[in-house]
């Protein structure tokens, strides 16, 4: 498992480009993947070619994240990045405050700033973005590039029977963490070189041919560590089924079952809290992400690699099954309908609140507790958190995901973006700071894989683990794809301060 | 309240018929209903006029019923009742044991029996009927009649583009209860006239004039005490939102959530389920079927009333909304989308079990108790069960549905056909001896109610109880409706034999 400079600038997969790519093993065969960095800076002015102005439409997390990065890495050539936010838009005295102003033209209406505009990233709320495509549309100026972070306008597009307009490229570079993440890590990038989110990027129409050297320069502007190469549709199907399992409703669910789980067996609130939420968030993601997945059976003891077998061999198939049935609705499109649904049902009605559960009233105590010991990852918890991430990868795999996405969307943006942010503040603050898509999918699925671990798994945990579960665990391509992924990594954890 | 009799056989909502039919007062209005009983059976011929052989196709749980009671309700005349199974179904030997044979042409191929019949009754399992049901309509003998139990098929045609053939009446009669109580309260029906189960009726198409007559007939044989008029399309709506809610769904997220509240109390297995489910399917379901809803708040002491109040209260806001989200679903074809893909999905492994569950293990102890001692209405239960219960009733009522419906989907059938069908066995008999289409959804929703129980109800119980809920639950306009509809029911209550 190696990655290796390539020796031309381009394969025939990926688009001509300034970059130099790499190729990097995967189980079955190799990808090719762009390694980021601050060092290639200097070459986004001819990687952006045609570009003078960029506009970021939205200033949501992931707009804020965007719009910042890419100034910022741009400083000092004749690109500009302009904001562009919809008319009374709350967000407007908050993209003034980082230096976004109508007074230097980098901040304005939302339609003006897409006709000023040669690449246009769209940002904001999947619900807005469904309401007022068509009108972005167009005002589009001749040969502006439409720029996505994520496959929900691809969804809807095919739903509703709509279309991209012709003669525009469409590019989406994907960032696998939350907002927040994206700037947090940039920032970390300025002493780390290399520091950031990896992202995806694809290609979904390319009348000029400019398309993929766009959307290389646009994640390398961002900060991305490595890039690698998928489709809108891939995209979409990983991105709305990850979050819906191990990134967000999945974890949901596994934290509440095993709180209750432990204050059953007697543990008092704040212990109960340590094993199941704070032990995710915590040992376990990091054992995760400094040593891969297997690390987290291979350093416990052998009681308790007894425990986490059994854990792991009773949560795989269940989880799997749920996982099974997501990937079904998000393809069928019966999932996005269900957002549309949700979206016009709660008008401005906030969203109803998943912070009030009793578990949550225990967090402060154990993140006050933190400075004292160091917690040991919890046998238990971790087989039911790592069967259900190998679930979802064994689940991508078998859907045909490329090698770069499984990982990225199953393991790495849960580890290093999303378990990080959750540990630092809590629940409501990592499920909420997403996109409304994900916020809605998590209280959707979340009970449902808290239902199938509290009647399925953990009565079926008492029984001696399947070896030929195990087996596959110990076994699995993925720890290869891991240990590929991670020599692209920097040597950098994200620091989120709490609040 | 009253119901009284009508002066005319019938009104321009409704057929022309043999029967008398009765107006029955509910808020806002009359409803027309037919009071069933034996004493109608010698009408029978008479109403199947043009009617010489009547086929049901499938013998699940209402196939077994309904052709057993069709055939009981009309013996001696000539009308002859034929059970049409699939090529080598598993369920001929079990309609042989009950008198179907192949010798005397009263069981055969289904293709068969639809081609033999005057009145083809479709109760194969909805996926059958999903993929086959061109192959039977494109053996229907002219002017045959078309028979449904619910609305399913209506849902999956609009979904697939697909029509009922046309020259056919389409008729339902929908029994708000499950296949082995329609059986078991006829049969009681023997010693006390009119025992049964209520059914709803719709015409859907009518070619010649027949087909409400013919509907009342069809009910009247099935022993439904009473019978009333709703379209397929509302009794489509709540018949597939209802069980997801009140009737399996809610009911199975309510117990398994109230069961593990009790036990972090501190009260033992058996204690906690008494004050779970035994206290919901025992209780609880009694004192409403016999005195209504308002009664189980009435009969506890004031200690009592103010547990149930901040139950009831802070359930019944995040109840109706979960019910508010199943019910657009439903409307918008993604739940039966969801169905197929599940279907699909599923093949021939069997579903997930829901009977693991630690709750499930003290159930025969706490039967075995029953003998000893009378248990209490829990108030802090029977608030959870009531404002679910009402959040049900006021969406359906939002929508537009007639009250016999809406009492009957959300109470009657709740009360006297599947909790003491639970009281007697257990859940997992409760739940899937339904449809699988119920069976599916029961899944997909019980642990949305269970989490949002858990999350969001039982954390905000500890308050003082909204005055305005309150107020709404003891003037409600239910009440009256529930009074109407305990004139029409005979005095017996379904007697169940624990296996």
């Amino acid at each position: 498992m190696t990655t290796s400079t390539s020796t031309t600038a381009s394969t025939s997969a990926t688009a001509p480009t300034v970059f130099t790519l790499e190729t990097m093993d995967v189980p079955g065969g190799t990808e090719t993947v762009l390694r980021g960095g601050r060092h290639l800076f200097p070459l986004l002015p001819r990687a952006f070619a045609g570009v003078r102005r960029i506009g970021v439409i939205g200033w949501g997390p992931q707009g804020r994240a965007q719009a910042r990065n890419l100034r910022d890495s741009l400083a000092g050539t004749d690109i500009t990045v302009a904001v562009g936010l919809r008319p009374g838009s709350a967000s407007a005295s908050d993209a003034r405050a980082h230096g976004f102003t109508e007074e230097d033209g980098t901040l304005g209406d939302w339609l003006d700033v897409t006709a000023g505009s040669d690449l246009v990233i769209l940002l904001i709320a999947d619900a807005a973005l469904a309401a007022h495509h068509q009108e972005i549309f167009a005002r589009l100026r001749p040969g502006a590039t439409i720029g996505l972070s994520h496959g929900f306008l691809l969804g809807h597009l095919r739903e509703t029977g709509g279309r991209f307009p012709a003669g525009h490229g469409v590019i989406a570079v994907c960032p696998k963490g939350m907002g927040d993440s994206v700037r947090r890590l940039y920032e970390q990038g300025a002493e780390i070189n290399g520091a950031g989110i990896n992202s995806s990027y694809a290609v979904h129409a390319d009348p000029d041919g400019r398309a993929g050297s766009l959307a290389l320069a646009w994640s390398v502007a961002l900060g991305s560590p490595y890039t690698f190469r998928t489709t809108l549709e891939s995209e979409y199907l990983s991105d709305i089924v990850g979050e819906r399992a191990i990134l967000l409703g999945a974890v949901h669910g596994i934290v509440e079952s095993l709180y209750a789980r432990y204050r059953l067996e007697g543990d008092d609130p704040v212990t109960a809290y340590e094993r199941s939420c704070e032990n995710v968030t915590g040992p376990i993601a990091r054992t995760i992400s400094h040593s891969g997945l297997r690390a987290v059976r291979e350093e416990l003891d052998p009681a308790g690699r007894d425990v986490f077998d059994r854990a792991y061999a009773a949560t795989y198939a269940p989880a799997r099954e749920i996982i099974a049935e997501i990937y079904d609705e998000v393809a069928d499109g019966t999932e996005l309908r269900s957002v549309i649904l949700a979206e016009r049902r709660l008008g401005t009605r906030p969203m109803s609140r998943i912070g009030a559960s009793p578990m949550w009233a225990a967090g402060a105590e154990a993140r006050a507790r933190r400075a004292d010991r160091t917690l040991p990852v919890d046998p238990f918890t971790a087989g039911v958190f790592t069967g259900t991430m190998t679930a979802q990868i064994d689940e991508f795999a078998e859907r045909g995901h490329p090698w770069s996405e499984i990982v990225n969307e199953s393991v790495i943006e849960a580890v290093d973006s999303l378990l990080p942010y959750m540990h630092a503040r809590d629940v409501a603050y990592m499920v909420d700071n997403c996109s409304r898509t994900a916020r809605l999918g998590a209280r959707r699925w979340g009970p449902r894989f808290q239902a199938a671990y509290e009647q399925i798994v953990y009565p079926a945990a008492g029984a001696p683990a399947d070896p030929a579960v195990l087996d596959a665990f110990t076994t699995h391509p993925v720890h290869e794809a891991l240990a590929a992924a991670a020599k692209l990594r920097p040597p950098v954890d994200i620091s989120v301060a709490q609040p």
